[in-house]
């Protein structure tokens, strides 16, 4: 069982999504059931039916506000009036976001039952391609477009992974380098924190 | 239902394995059953037990000889001179194997059941340790780690784009620039092929 807090009268809404995102990571979404979820909770399952009625129901509130913020991204980089420039943001847009969500990415990166759910949702793959077009337009052809590839699937696979001793921030400036040496992006000289 | 030849007596072992990763890559591997797996090719699941008893005895022998030529790579890079030397010979190995992979290497690379299988086998999860040490000595130090993590993650995900066009030879001397600009290694001038 999985300790979280949850007010008197029944478990958040963000405390199932937390113990959601737990069990996405060590089963994957296909393996992971809404009564596990409770089970892990210590609930039943309709103390869940309250706020979800079905696992993408829930997936999708998980998705959602990150889709979100990686929409924002998008779209400032894509008004940057270079494609190294726009790259250049939507890395670091990208670094921000995956590092914020440490134990959500990798599931992002690799989950076929995320992929699913995106194709779901033509809106939210739409921002995943402009995600990539802006990596790939940095070199265009067939080695920008593998390079995109490598750099958002590394990079969200990457922050899954402890690094002894690696502050998040020492993760982000070195996902940073690694994804700016794979696109061929200059390092800038004024920092954009 | 999943069309595979197999013997009149009965699904071969490969046929059984192929529709497996089939089915690992769109439902993940805590997601597929076996009695998926003989769904898929019209069979009772007396048929599939013939062959393995468990989903873990099925993942294994699709595992397994993936490891081992993963383990000779590993091996010959290991026994080369330098710290680049050692770490393209495991690139050029590591692109070899993913490209002719490509229905398995992003299944891989973001599978919590994969994960969790290899913690099960503590010499095959030493391979991939070893690989990724081979991979991080080219830079001592966290940026080398958080590269390594990259490249290894990022070029398993990225075989399992089609890439509309391409050829695997295209893609894997693509995954192999885009790797050695990761990883700070020049382009050799005579090609190991």
């Amino acid at each position: 069982m999985v300790s979280r807090s949850g007010s008197a009268d029944g478990p958040t809404r963000q405390s199932l999504m937390d113990v959601a995102i737990t069990l996405f990571a060590r089963h994957s979404v296909a393996g992971t059931s809404l009564q596990m979820i409770s089970d892990a909770l210590g609930l039943t399952k309709s103390a869940i039916y309250h706020h979800f009625r079905t696992r993408d129901e829930l997936l999708s509130a998980i998705i959602e506000p990150i889709v979100d913020q990686l929409a924002d991204v998008v779209r400032d980089a894509e008004a940057r009036r270079t494609a190294p420039a726009r790259a250049e943001r939507m890395l670091t847009g990208y670094a921000d976001l995956a590092v914020a969500h440490r134990d959500l990415f990798p599931v992002f990166s690799g989950d076929p039952g995320v992929v699913d759910f995106l194709r779901t949702r033509p809106a939210w793959a739409e921002v995943v391609r402009r995600q990539a077009e802006l990596f790939a337009a940095v070199d265009p052809g067939p080695g920008g477009q593998v390079r995109a590839a490598v750099v958002m699937a590394g990079m969200a696979a990457a922050v899954g992974v402890p690094f002894d001793g690696l502050s998040d921030e020492a993760v982000r400036e070195e996902l940073l380098a690694a994804g700016r040496r794979t696109l061929g992006l200059r390092t800038p000289r004024v920092r954009t924190a």
